[in-house]
């Protein structure tokens, strides 16, 4: 890989497409002078965005794909007929290393499965999950796997836990992260069978600091920075963390309005828990890297705007600079010559 | 069952034991004209414990047990062992028809446990289910099951949502309540192996009315009235919404006391607040039932104090009155008559 680092940006995926996408893009552009940017997408909505827009035209290309996978679209089929839709294009650019990266707001069904099927497994990994960083009261922790892969095996919950310690010790600079594995109690004979299995391949683990079970209650206070569960599991946590939050505050914040004396008292709080709640935004971090894929793929909300596309395109930098991939090349390979 | 509702009340378990547990049952009594009350306990800390209060003597039994469970006991061995707990004991009279409900703020898994192997299942009842209520910013749902039969089948989970529409029907007042199933997409083919195998069982259904699949961000909005799920799931979800909540809610606080002009601002909306979060206070509604046996256990928080003691007594009142265990057995009997 070259000191250059090429992110493929997907134009058309996610609610504020292409608007907020190339915004989001090109802003990530100033603060990194290695970087280069290749849009996909229609090209008439997509030359329309660029123009507004002064940047640098030597580190901005463009590569058109005139078909759109949608978001109801079941994945598989899309990603197999819809070889001229912008996630394809990109993550086949991806495949024949034309690119380090590509960030994607679209149809995650599809983005993962596009990131199995045409970019493929590093030598070694079983299974690629997608991990992303929710917000705790004390920073922010990796969730892993949170979509990819239902009923995984104990193997790969080890693997998880494996690329999951590489990701928050050298993209997020956590020294020595603890690793915990999703559970229902803290005592020992506790869990379902999955865990039951994976709990002592974990505790054998010399790759990893593995800190036992972590409850579901414990997850928010940031207990572990790297949290290992079965995409089933994982799914469940980063939705109802996001549910849970937004209707409470959306309580909080109706409780506001319902009096004179309640809105003074809202005027007077609103700039503190303004900033309360941007340390909950873990937009700033970028989106959700799948690992273990021979290039980096991140799934941003489909519903990002240009913040978080600007620091998900600035994670595939340092992605690609701290040599993730041939961090987790080096561990896994050692370990599966076959596969 | 007479018209008398007979309650067996484990004055030992729970963090606020004897104190707050007696408190809380001997408040239930004063609405409550059928009801009786035996306390089970150690005869010291329990008989001066009542003595602070002036009750209907007719009404309130003891039946002294010298044993207590700890809440680190491994459950099984612990109920097999101390047959001379306060918890075996009020489980033993369950069984043996001496009481109709037994309830206990003392080890979840020992509880459990015991509600299995002491007083039983009703015929038919595969696996029984704990079922807490959860708030929202509707009301409450039914999550079941959240805890007791971790890598269950499909069959269970049906189970699981006919047991809870009953409940949610007869004891909470919810017309035709709505049963959804916890899934990870709104979508036909998304999934676990579980899910997917339960999905069709549970569409067939006619006893219910099932509504499809649930995701986890809408549960704290009351999208269903019964949300189905294994324990392993179930328990995360219970787990974590409350510890969502719990650490927002902290932040929030503690975002009131950075400066005068938040202090300010806190105390003039503390009224309007503090009566939101009384609408999330599950603790009004009684404890968590353990559905499908031969008589009532409910569990409460081991933090449970006197209100939700109180409230979970007359919720046993409820159920008793409503006879669900009637209806569940009529349900179930025609069903499995080999079991």
């Amino acid at each position: 890989m070259s000191t250059n680092v090429r992110v493929v940006v997907d134009a058309m995926g996610g609610d504020n497409a292409p608007g907020e996408i190339v915004k989001g893009a090109l802003e990530a552009l100033d603060g990194q002078k290695n970087l280069t940017l290749i849009f996909t997408g229609q090209q008439k909505p997509l030359e329309a965005e660029l123009k507004k827009y002064k940047y640098d035209k030597n580190r901005v290309r463009t590569v058109f794909a005139e078909e759109v996978i949608e978001m109801a679209e079941p994945p598989v089929a899309a990603i197999r007929k819809k070889k001229n839709s912008s996630i394809v294009t990109g993550l086949t650019m991806l495949k024949h290393g034309e690119a380090d990266a590509f960030v994607s707001a679209g149809s995650t069904g599809a983005v993962l499965a596009g990131g199995q099927l045409i970019v493929g497994r590093l030598k070694g990994v079983e299974r690629p999950p997608l991990a992303p960083l929710i917000p705790t009261s004390k920073g922010v922790s990796l969730l892993i796997d949170c979509g990819a892969n239902v009923d995984a095996r104990a193997s790969h919950l080890v693997q998880f836990a494996k690329m999951g310690a590489i990701y928050m010790q050298h993209v997020m600079g956590v020294k020595n992260p603890r690793v915990a594995i999703v559970n229902i109690g803290a005592e020992e004979e506790k869990g379902n069978a999955l865990v039951k299995e994976a709990m002592p391949l974990l505790k054998e683990c010399k790759d990893i600091h593995f800190t036992g079970s972590i409850e579901a209650r414990d997850i928010p206070y940031g207990a572990a920075d790297v949290i290992v569960c079965e995409a089933f599991v994982g799914n469940v946590i980063l939705k109802l963390f996001e549910g849970t939050s937004s209707m409470l505050l959306s309580q909080v914040k109706k409780t506001l309005m319902t009096s004179l004396r309640t809105k003074i008292g809202g005027a007077l709080i609103k700039p503190a828990l303004k900033a309360t709640l941007k340390d909950f935004d873990s937009s700033k971090y970028g989106g959700a890297p799948m690992l273990g894929l021979k290039g980096l793929v991140v799934k941003t909300h489909g519903s990002a705007k240009a913040p978080e596309v600007k620091h998900s395109v600035i994670q595939c930098v340092n992605f690609s600079r701290q040599k993730i991939n041939e961090k987790i090349s080096q561990q896994f390979a050692k370990e599966s010559p076959e596969s």
